[in-house]
């Protein structure tokens, strides 16, 4: 793990009802940073499916860009997915969030039968092609499970989606707070972070253990 | 350093640009978990000064509410400022971000001549007059400084803000990294953050080094 690595992170917007879940993406962000590695950021250049009032969790009578919203918590470093080139980094992940559910796929709206942004899917497809491992937090298994099918993942222990995982042809295992599964073949690796109750502590250590799993797939 | 203690997180929004730095405050919240306390976040129920496209850096036709926006970076778990009672806690916090300066105070727009706006004025003032210590990130001292005038501070090692500062009678102290300063008499702690160029995983320790010198004031 002494040798730097390039991450590929792909963000879904910003706020954890219609985007890219925050907490979840600084974490992910700390845990390369800390693991002596470096990110870039990429977002689909989008609108989002429907914009929520964090506050009050109603419909707001708004749109918003998935990547110019992303940008917010990339401070401005991020790039659109289109630009995305797996030969430029060693791993690719991808933070949860219902944006993940609904900007980047449209699980959230119908399940198992779910469409993935063909960017999106284009990216996915290219990774995993070139070899690179792939992390996916909370939700954004769905995402991997619908354009590679099968494989094992996690996203905690929602019985609904644990299903509509296994009817899309992968396996789902339960998990609980920083736990992780490593798919070794498929080189995937997923974790439950806010999927499940955890504290901002719990997710921290599950982003952390995702990325730290991921070098060994390299 | 083994009591629970409660902190205030106050918020400005969400988005460096025009908000609360989003991965400042989530290293608040990572650094207040970690050391074995609880947080709750507040942000004043206002519209913001105006809004940035993070993409691309410029304005927007747009109005955003700083609660609503909030709202996002802590989940939905937010209370409006007015609600705010020092006697149910045991510090408070402002993590950085321009909307320190432009939605809780006017300093971006104005320097050493900012007003506060009310509803964060009186938080402050209430704070300090009920002993709890205040800690401020990035350029949030400005704000600190706008309300409560003489004590020691750090905004990293920007000239023009740290003349600001002085003028408005306060006295700076360069910083670098995740330096902190401890201003014990006024019980209030500083560090540059994003401020200074900065990797994440430097901000996440100087969040941490500012919550653990709060626990030493209270």
């Amino acid at each position: 793990m002494n040798k730097k690595k390039r991450f590929a992170v792909v963000l879904a917007g910003c706020g954890v009802y219609d985007g890219a879940e925050i907490q979840e993406t600084v974490l992910t962000l700390l845990a390369i940073d800390k693991t002596g590695s470096t990110y870039q950021c990429f977002s689909p250049n989008i609108n989002q499916y429907h914009v929520i009032n964090h506050f009050t969790g109603e419909e707001m009578n708004e749109k918003r860009n998935v990547l110019v919203e992303s940008a917010r918590i990339a401070r401005g470093n991020i790039k659109k997915l289109t630009d995305f080139n797996p030969d430029e980094f060693d791993a690719i992940v991808f933070p949860g969030g219902f944006g993940a559910a609904k900007n980047l796929c449209t699980f959230a709206i119908d399940g198992a039968d779910c469409l993935v942004n063909p960017v999106v899917e284009e990216a996915v497809l290219k990774s995993n092609k070139a070899g690179l491992p792939i992390g996916a937090l909370c939700i954004s298994p769905v995402l991997i499970v619908c354009v590679l099918g099968k494989m094992q993942v996690t996203i905690g222990v929602d019985k609904s989606t644990a299903e509509a995982i296994e009817n899309m042809g992968a396996t789902h295992k339960n998990t609980d707070g920083s736990d992780i599964v490593i798919d070794e073949e498929n080189k995937i690796v997923t974790s439950p972070c806010y999927m499940n109750d955890a504290s901002i502590g719990i997710v921290a250590q599950g982003a952390e253990n995702v990325i730290k799993a991921l070098y060994g797939l390299m």
